[in-house]
């Protein structure tokens, strides 16, 4: 087999939700031992899936109507999570329950390759988060799971959603770095597929179990990524570092 | 002695050209040890104090003039340089050359009690620069020279330069946080007086060799700040870290 050629990056950047933590499982976790400790039952997974059924549309709301201004995802989630404790019947929450569970995206837990693969790739390129999450969220999700990014880069410093332009290209400007020598990284094809059209390099690793029994898709990569790799260990293999 | 009142932070937020890092010995030495592999001779003592008397004014102008657009900083001493090589007699400079000088920003080191009192920090707190620095700059300083920063926020985040408001509101709402619950950090008293009235907590350390023969001013606090610290160690042990 010849040799790959080299890759000339310079800052690798993230998505967050599925990619680097496994949302589903650590919302379930966490609600499942809090609401023993509260009191309060309810179907979590039910809940943990229905919110993040809301996520997108409740960007695309956003997205939509500009002129209302931007809101951060800490906000998005608060507002699902209000509908749908109604909606699941679960009663008795207080303001601070339902901060409590607001805050359950700061607390989410990587996969189990990605500390150890963040810190090889850390010794030798730039690694951000590129979220829609908020600057507040991501750093402390980073804080309390451990995650050690040079620096956070978050949809409200954009006041634009993933996949709008301006969050890829305002994260190379940020960088100052040339969209080329930017490489996303994500378990989600159209994420890449935004980010390649712009002319950042990219990288897929699948997260096949991201949806628990509701995914549908994302299970390979469907475009031609500069990488495709098991796991971020496999990033690094490929990048050298 | 009476113990101090516990101070309500959740946030701590650095200027860095003088207070968290020695740009004057450090470009010094950088330039010296430099210019004679390269075979070049100039004042770098003076160059440098010219440079860094040119910044200030070079962000006025900036600020003056908001319509001409944002110019981050590695712009601005770019420009600065190209003008004080002339001043200063300082040929055979080729493109390579004046991005080296320009990238020493990038390569400052800090002042000795600074990577041991931000590790102390960094365990309760959440730990920034807010510097009128570019991210980019101030991201490869951080990998450079070891500062274990939670996040980075610049001067190109606001498209502002300190003492501006946007800055130290910009800041805090990006953190969530209410601004009394956030606290500058500064050998510069116009900096915390500035963070100071806009609600802000804030704590002066001295650093009374940052300017060398030029210092002026800032040999001790002269405001009313919630901390006056010998050192980063200083601020952490007030802070119970």
């Amino acid at each position: 087999m010849p040799a790959a050629e080299p890759i000339d990056v310079k800052a690798l950047v993230f998505d967050i939700f599925g990619t680097v933590v496994d949302w589903r499982s650590s919302l379930i976790a966490d609600f499942t031992a809090w609401s023993a400790t509260r009191g309060i039952s309810g179907d979590w997974a039910g809940l943990v899936d229905a919110w993040r059924q809301a996520y997108v549309p409740s960007m695309d709301a956003v997205r939509k109507n500009p002129s209302a201004g931007f809101i951060m995802l800490d906000d998005l989630h608060r507002r699902s999570l209000e509908k749908l404790v109604v909606e699941f019947g679960i009663a008795g929450l207080t303001e601070d329950d339902l901060h409590y569970m607001t805050t359950g995206w700061h607390r989410l837990k990587p996969w189990p390759d990605v500390v150890a693969g963040l810190a090889r790739l850390k010794s030798t390129y730039i690694i951000s988060p590129l979220s829609n999450g908020n600057v507040g969220l991501l750093t402390r999700m980073a804080k309390t799971v451990g995650l050690p990014w040079d620096l956070i880069l978050g949809g409200d410093l954009f006041e634009h959603y993933k996949p709008d332009p301006e969050t890829y290209l305002g994260a190379a400007r940020l960088l100052n770095l040339p969209p080329g020598q930017v490489m996303m990284v994500a378990a989600h094809n159209n994420d890449l597929d935004a980010a390649q059209k712009l002319g950042l390099k990219t990288a897929f690793v699948a997260r096949p179990t991201e949806y628990g029994p509701l995914q549908k898709q994302d299970y390979e990569a469907t475009g031609a990524w500069d990488i495709v790799a098991a796991d971020f260990g496999g990033i690094a293999d490929r990048l050298g570092c």
